[in-house]
């Protein structure tokens, strides 16, 4: 953890820790050390296995200023880290944030970033300490690199590759609001006197008081499709769902949406050895997507196949206990768990069935390049 | 942890891993669940504490490719890593490795990139495995971030603030050739046709088969700055000496030297609550340093008070132990370690003396903006 002075408008490393620290130190028994020394030290819970992920988000590639606020970017950005741990079926419980910042970026645009980072942390239940990270300059976009590392008993990991022949694929929560609410945000841009949807300075809504505020002041009428501008802005990842269905016993395989339900899917059959048939028909998409995609002339299953950076859980669950485990999530987290396909023997490869037939799936996740 | 196509030379994320992660899983009983998951699974050893660490670095800004091979970039960036966990006297464990890459990057320039990571880890003879990581394109400069986590049992982690005044200032190895590497380097560019030091062509001498390869195909004489210009590019971190070090039970505080020696001796100071003094006739400058010193016109006392990116660790010792500690880490790891100071009482302030008398210390540490 080196000390740097990152531009113009943000003092080094240490005057930043020293400004944003304060708010970030929770009373946390595990952590013996946190910033400010050449490393954190953190003491593991006794016998917990420790899961490390890391996701990093490049300005112009998987952010875009003009569509969300770096509150919202520091809360999705955390977000991602959450949905990975989550996908284990761990707990969330540390996080390095590094920044690489171009010169004209200010003190407030950090601080907003690391409220962000916040209010996903306090929104989940699961707040993290935020123990180390790092700050440099660069000529080029804003870079925010976060690793989180969670915990979970080893006994109940689960993995994307313990899926069988004809266990049942759920899904928690609805698909296709996250490429949608960015259809509506592109559509806003490119004709911004359109009318609806004219949702680009509308805030997500329902998140925390300050979002809820900076909305108010907007002095706008509510979109119509806010639900799905929140879920492009703030997703919501799914960890105390996550920790629930792989305690369950009953998940053989567990995986977050995050490149897109396809080929989310695609990573878990090739992991597990398995084939899979995605019923297009079962697919949860609400009615405030259905009403975007409709109003935007996209094709919903398809845009709920391709949709990515869901943070929804796609998991394989043994068939005989599925009506228990949905009618178990619903009772616990209020979220639904859906049955969307199954796993098939592997020589059966994958397929899509909707109204006019099955085809082979085809991975169309998410990705920054189409070549 | 992602999986994006990073621009028309790179493959997706996980065919890098699958290109890549071959050979970076070494047999590790403590990785339940390396790259390939949503996150990794890590077994800690029992009892030990968990080091967390992560250092980033822009291209243009951190790094030169006019001055370094990818490969010695990817060995000094670990070795960033490396160097922090050695200074809480722990061992480096595991890796997550992100690359942001701008699409006129090449396979081949990752390859290289890792396989410095590689370098460096087995040139410590301490491993990590890398675990995990994140790939992102960028229409900006390359930036490379690491996460290292390191285990270490808490009685012996040595943090910045535990020294006393009366301890005894000490550091290893040597100091000011990391700095003085970079003035040559630039020299080099400047007046390609100056002769010495012409050493731009040069690779890092002595560290592993492939770099001596690569020297001895650029058919160039040895250059007599060889060692300047290879702690320059390929730092070696005390990782067995901060062990050792922090398992004495003599040193009461311990920092690396990454921001530069006055800088990182000020934060010991600050953080213990102490004054000091720094001898500046007893600073460690090898005689190679000051030859390339003298033909650059550098004052050598003042280089190496704010030569950066050393990776000496710097420590406070009880000043009784001194000797001992001094014999002890040279039998076991032929390591010179040199006393440069001493803690004084917090109300004597920090300060610096050389010939000319006692002076004020000052942060002259390697800071990237001036501003």
């Amino acid at each position: 953890m080196e000390h740097r002075k990152a531009g113009a408008g943000i003092p080094g490393e240490f005057e930043v820790i020293r400004r944003i620290g304060h708010a970030l130190h929770e009373p946390d028994p595990s952590v013996l050390l946190g910033v400010g020394d050449d490393a954190a030290a953190i003491t593991p819970a006794p016998g917990m296995t420790i899961l490390l992920t890391t996701d990093t988000f490049v300005e112009g590639v998987d952010f875009d200023l003009a569509f969300s606020s770096w509150r919202q970017i520091g809360w999705k950005c955390m977000a991602a880290n959450y949905s990975d741990v989550a996908a284990m079926g761990g707990v969330p419980r540390h996080a390095l944030t590094t920044l690489c910042l171009p010169a004209h970026r200010s003190m407030e645009d950090v601080e907003a970033l690391y409220a962000g980072f916040h209010d996903l942390a306090g929104h989940t239940g699961h707040p993290v300490s935020i123990v180390g990270g790092d700050l440099s300059s660069t000529d080029g976009p804003t870079v925010i690199s976060i690793t989180v590392s969670g915990e979970a008993a080893e006994k109940h990991i689960t993995r994307r590759s313990g899926a069988r022949a004809g266990d049942i694929l759920c899904v928690t929560g609805h698909l296709g609001a996250s490429e949608t609410g960015l259809r509506l945000l592109r559509l806003a841009r490119e004709r911004p006197t359109a009318g609806r949807p004219s949702s680009q300075g509308t805030a997500a809504q329902g998140t925390t008081e300050r979002l809820t505020t900076e909305r108010a002041a907007s002095a706008q009428p509510a979109d119509p499709f806010d639900g799905v501008l929140c879920r492009h802005r703030t997703p919501v990842p799914r960890v105390l769902e996550g920790v629930l269905l792989a305690n369950s016993g009953w998940v053989r395989a567990m995986i977050d949406v995050s490149d897109g339900l396809s080929s989310d899917a695609l990573h878990v059959a090739r992991d597990s050895g398995v084939g899979l048939n995605l019923d297009g028909n079962a697919l949860p998409i609400v009615e405030e997507t259905r009403r975007a995609m409709e109003a935007l002339g996209l094709d919903p299953v398809g845009t709920a196949l391709e949709s990515g950076e869901e943070f929804e859980l796609l998991c394989a669950v043994a068939p005989e206990e599925v009506e228990r485990l949905t009618a178990e999530l619903a009772e616990r987290t209020g979220t639904p768990l859906t049955p969307i396909g199954e796993c098939v023997s592997a020589d059966r490869g994958c397929t899509f069935t909707d109204r006019t037939g099955p085809r082979t799936l085809r991975p169309k996740g998410y990705d920054h390049f189409s070549g």
